[in-house]
């Protein structure tokens, strides 16, 4: 990156081009994104032709939208129509809709249906991540054949290491490895050899449902097909691993009581921040209230006895730690699949168990604490002790379950994630610890 | 698996064995993990040899354990020859070391030596997750030498998509995959088509390392060298997805204070439950009580205003919320590397400039729902809102900074997230609203 730098701020373009040919490409694309906008374009007309395509390709997508207007219109087109066929459906995605229509306007007839086609898949879905650039066997072929259709067609395919056996009707009947097709003896018929027992998914299918699948079967590619089991496109292990980032750092956000967002926070305007946070906050602040209501409620309880509030923020942080800990375990053990609802019953059990001993645990130090170290006379040591055995069984039951209860009625479970959970706990342990304290202090 | 269980129960072996060679490995090693002890071992030994190595390789670390329970010594031993040589590593590092000893009894000198090298690689590192099934090159080969040599011993290798260039001191010296080899002249020589520029890893590297490379250069396969750039072995796509996985689950339970486990949820006991939780919830509480310290040096005021008291929850709440919000984003904006310690400044600014929108409109919310709203004075309503906008400020900063200076002193960024804020965040909360109160009411 320096020595790039470097070259650049001396004009030495000879030195550059070579350097930049020993490079790859996401590199390519990240120096270009940290530079200005005169260089970035100098860098990129420096590059060799299909380097240029790739490094476009490995560009952030709100990047692409902006170096897009950087260059001529039909240089543009050019490089578009040089990308992969889900890079290229990526992109057009980013930009704006008269932009798309001045890129495409030279495409042909039927490769615009299919692109429009494509954009319409919905987001998320197995479609909007597929390719069409697999190759495509029939059964009757001989390994021979196969191999030597691999030479002809393979250099402009997303991978070649799946292929796929169709029939003329672009069923899918089977699948076969180049691995199996390079071990087999050339006059094998591909239909003796090709798998029919293969993994597939629907257009419609949620990407993270394609993820698992891909962790599952430990898959390099995996074939899209329609309701009838014709196959329209793949989905390859790259995709999928961005997949795998992108919806974890979905559930980050949900789990903070943010809108999703796929824009990196670098990129993110003042204005796009504030709107992804302030919705959630707006609606926890006041649901909030509520919590002031229990507090007024109990206001001449307070007044005579003001050393019992001391121990509310204690109490409230204690029972909102147990209980985002139980809720983010078992948000993250569902994305996994290692608990289902038909758990619940287990759980809650396992729960129980778990919150008592923490409660009892946590009651023991802290009465060490307030009674024996501290000044605290025995009754109130006594009270928030028992509070906290009370909250904190509560905190991992609500924890534990309501994540699973979002799940069944269809949200996101990670909603039910830490924020969701602590406004619903500050206002059980309020009502928890005045009830034990009215009734140990006969308020 | 219902029909599976039905077959089984009624004892229809013949029609089990057919139907069992019929699913996928890791299907049927999820069936047995359901079942008895008894009718695992029965539905094992209906399996085909190979398929039964390959269920077994797709068992949870825990649950193979157990069964090595249930099988006879030398069948486990021959299982565990059969796998490959990092789903050994994976399970020989899951079980007792006097049943390690008896696995490897009759393994010859040279591999037991490569074993007890592999097992001691560091947790989380490139050596613990790499293979050494990988199909080496000599540069001096043609293409046809190269896929002559693959087709005799590719066949039990991790991946033949890639291979390995490599001298007689098995210094790499270059990658060519199989897709390259099979789109090039038969006469060519390997020297002259082999990839010089490849990624590499160290056999220490960080596994969330190597993962970040794969993603950001879309890698099938990587190699790991040690410090002489001789090839030790390889990692596949396959492996870095379970990394993925494990690294998200990592980030999880750090940042709901929890310890780190590798177990899924319902195969943990009570007391490993226990034990992951107790610790940080004690650490916690105890820092919680400078809350209790600061309510009681307020005791007065508290007193002689009760009404004050009611809102400490819902400021506590939404601060605490705000706070979160923020340290998540930036725990996963670290983790995904879009952002560095270098862009602190830039970031300082634009959380201020945030939190104060998001601050003054939450305020403005506030003061509606109070003063024109509700029945509340002026005076508090307006103390209530400033408080609003200093703490929400306050959570954004601290929220935004705290992982990023983690991450500098070495610490996983996760720990800064929500239960370590909102500690932090309780007791400044208390400070400002107390002091604008008495500044306010003259208290």
């Amino acid at each position: 990156m320096e020595k790039l730098l470097t070259l650049l701020e001396e004009k030495k373009f000879k030195d550059l081009r070579g350097y930049l040919s020993t490079l790859h490409a996401p590199d390519i694309a990240e120096a270009m994104q940290e530079v200005n906008n005169k260089e970035s374009l100098l860098i990129f007309r420096l590059l060799p032709k299909d380097l240029a395509v790739e490094v476009f390709s490995h560009m952030e997508p709100s990047y692409q939208a902006e170096f897009s207007e950087l260059i001529k219109e039909n240089e543009l087109r050019e490089l578009v129509n040089e990308l992969n066929f889900d890079d290229k459906i990526d992109y057009l995605e980013e930009i704006p809709a008269n932009l798309v229509k001045k890129i495409l306007q030279n495409t042909p007839e039927n490769e615009r249906r299919l692109i429009n086609q494509f954009l319409n898949y919905p987001e998320y879905s197995a479609g909007s991540i597929m390719t069409i650039e697999f190759v495509d066997l029939k059964k009757h072929m001989t390994v021979r054949d196969a191999i030597n259709r691999i030479r002809k067609i393979g250099v402009d395919k997303e991978t070649i290491y799946t292929c796929y056996v169709i029939n003329n009707e672009r069923t899918l009947e089977g699948i076969i490895s180049l691995k199996e097709l390079i071990l087999s003896s050339e006059d094998s018929k591909i239909e003796s050899i090709m798998n029919r027992d293969y993994i597939s998914v629907e257009t419609h299918t949620n990407q993270e449902d394609v993820a698992d699948k891909f962790l599952k079967y430990d898959l390099l590619a995996m074939p899209v097909v329609d309701s009838e089991n014709r196959l329209v496109g793949i989905i390859t292990f790259d995709d999928v691993m961005d997949v795998m980032e992108e919806e974890t750092t979905k559930d980050f956000h949900i789990m903070a009581g943010m809108q999703i967002s796929e824009e990196g926070y670098m990129d993110s305007s003042v204005a796009g921040l504030f709107k992804k946070r302030f919705p959630w906050l707006a609606v926890l602040m006041i649901s909030a209230t509520f919590t002031s209501a229990i507090m007024e409620h109990y206001e001449a309880m307070i007044a005579s006895m003001a050393i019992l509030s001391a121990n509310i923020p204690m109490l409230m942080g204690t029972s909102g730690n147990a209980g985002s800990q139980a809720s983010t375990l078992m948000v993250r053990s569902i994305a996994v699949g290692d608990v289902e609802f038909r758990d619940l019953f287990k759980i809650l059990w396992k729960e129980f168990r778990v919150s008592f001993l923490i409660g009892i645990s946590l009651a023991v130090l802290n009465f060490i604490r307030m009674y024996l170290i501290g000044s605290y006379n025995f009754l109130l040591s006594l009270v928030v002790s028992l509070t906290l055995v009370a909250t904190i069984t509560l905190a991992k039951l609500i924890g534990s379950t309501l994540p699973m209860f979002a799940k069944k009625i269809g949200l996101d479970p990670a909603i039910m994630a830490n924020p969701m959970i602590s406004t619903i706990l500050d206002a059980l342990v309020l009502i928890t610890y005045f009830t034990i304290s009215a009734y140990f202090f006969n308020l």
